[in-house]
């Protein structure tokens, strides 16, 4: 830290992003990456938008607003779009939180939540999960706060249903609840479809995960059109031109090649469940997930022993060294061929073990 | 506002950027876009990253640091990346400033700096620049906050001299001094080759003017290790991966081809000399412009007007409506052959006026 560094920031702890190795050659699955490339429209469109880079974006994303308005059957202005979805989620914490309106969140959930809160000076409560690892929705009823719900949430992969959703919805009418639909594709239901009937909601979605972007970041926000008014001042207060050009570009293509996407999370999807099958049959306890990961642990090994040696094996998986949930591994959805290799992998490791 | 705007933000006024039309042809002079595009070689790499979006970006970004590091004579770790610099600006803003560590800028700069401290809840005082519109140095010295300053200045195009920059520094040695040099490279004297010498110093660069690529968003603050940590603490609790993959991979090809980047600037520094001889011709007064841009009133014709005018003929240039510099247009330098059109077109408006 150097000596100017604001006072503020002393308790600031910044969010620490799963390792992105530079060379070795990893099978990764640590940070629910999509095994299928862009459709091909995509990189033409790429090519094509990094011939006009030279001239700034169109700050309103117009015609990519549109497409995706047409996508999820809402109107281009419930739409605001995002540097990846970390960033409505920080223009949300900016928007609808201060020192006097808490943030409200699982205590096992996206580990950026917290950061948010401390970056923006805004105080936090955490719910605990039940011990099941479920949201009990009655917690969150009434809420003192601006509540934010990953759903499906992360790293558990379980989701709430809508109507559960609903129910939350109702019994805030004085706050925003957030619901960050990061890897709603792969099997859970949205929340789009009650924008309008609740002033009150925000959903995020990503192009990161369901839609194989990861690198483009691109993110966006659905809401009635005052909410996202009140994001786009914030935008326009902090990073106007936030999307580039070929994001843009790759983000319009990317739309109008959908059904692609969506029948590779049905793939993903498929491979999810024997994966879990396969898991299961290896003595794992594996939550029920409805995302691009299995969330899963072992009686016989701890969630560090299993995480270190399949490193050391060449596949990357995610472990997080937080009490409650450090005897689990999250465990990226890869291709087919992938995860046959991991499940093979575990299986030596686990009889080894025994 | 939505009736859930957080309240704190009850003053807030977003930043206003220049018209984007979306259809009409203009010759858009309005927003300092480099007349030339990018290398042929940026746009290869495009299309090759857009191939690999299925993979977050590296959030270190690596190997872009590494090459602009090459170019600069400065060390990677004395580097970092964002989307724009407008994300640079904000991130020193939030690291290097409070409720109790003021912003200090000039009255007529970077129309974003007050809506920076606005955001950020951070007051900010105003200095006014002396009648010619120059900075007077010793103004600066001994002052009790954060300072920024543009140099070359916007929207003037005047510059300081690094020795006068550095006067400033060694008056200020308990804060960070910002040097935002978006358009240094038309002829002004970087500062960055003062970064070993001064701790408190910050320079903020962009690609999007004299490497073409506005388009792409990219960004640079340049500073002492130190400095660079805790706004990298900034990013990584706000959007770690704000650099997307085709950003990245563009931002390395147009550095390893930056000889021709330096060559458009030269023939825009020509153009630009070319065009201020012909509208001090035709009566104007030009402030001395190291950048892409001039400066430019008539005695004649209202700033207002000549706007207004051009915009119908088809040309747009940049007027603010701030009084003490509404007689005045920026307009950008184009292709020689736009400003030949714009010079001709303005010499029969002036002619008319009469």
């Amino acid at each position: 830290m150097s000596r100017f560094f604001s006072d503020k920031y002393a308790e600031l702890k910044a969010y620490v992003p799963g390792e992105q190795p530079k060379k070795q050659q990893y099978i990764k699955l640590n940070t629910n990456e999509n095994p299928f490339p862009p459709h091909p429209a995509v990189v033409k469109a790429a090519r094509e938008a990094a011939g006009k880079l030279e001239l700034y974006p169109e700050p309103e994303c117009t015609e990519l607003r549109e497409t995706l308005a047409g996508r999820l059957g809402v109107s281009p202005d419930e739409l605001i779009m995002t540097n990846g979805s970390d960033e409505i989620l920080n223009f949300a914490f900016m928007a609808f939180c201060d020192r006097h309106i808490p943030a409200v969140f699982a205590d096992i959930t996206y580990g950026f939540y917290p950061v948010y809160g401390q970056i923006n000076l805004v105080p936090y409560r955490e719910i605990p999960l039940q011990e099941d690892l479920t949201i009990r929705i009655k917690d969150y009823f009434q809420s003192a706060g601006t509540i934010f719900i990953a759903n499906p949430n992360a790293p558990t992969g379980i989701a709430l249903r809508r109507d559960e959703i609903a129910e939350i919805l109702q019994q805030n009418p004085y706050n925003v609840v957030v619901v960050d639909e990061a890897y709603v594709d792969f099997g859970a239901e949205s929340c789009v479809p009650l924008i309008r009937e609740y002033d009150n909601l925000l959903v995020t979605q990503t192009f990161s995960k369901s839609r194989s972007m990861a690198g483009a970041r691109l993110g966006f926000g659905v809401a009635n059109p005052e909410i996202i008014r009140d994001l786009k001042t914030i935008q326009y207060s902090t990073n106007p031109y936030n999307i580039d050009r070929m994001t843009m570009a790759t983000g319009i293509a990317c739309l109008q090649n959908d059904e692609y996407n969506m029948e590779n999370c049905r793939t993903i999807m498929t491979t999810r469940e024997r994966t879990r099958d396969a898991l299961e049959k290896l003595g794992f306890e594996v939550t029920p997930s409805k995302t691009n990961f299995l969330f899963a642990r072992h009686p016989d090994i701890s969630g560090e022993e299993l995480y270190l040696k399949l490193k050391e094996r060449g596949i990357l998986i995610r472990h997080f060294s937080v009490e409650r949930i450090k005897d689990y591994n999250r465990i990226t959805i890869g291709s087919q061929e992938d995860m046959e290799t991991v499940v093979r992998v575990i299986g030596e490791l686990v009889a080894s073990d025994k």
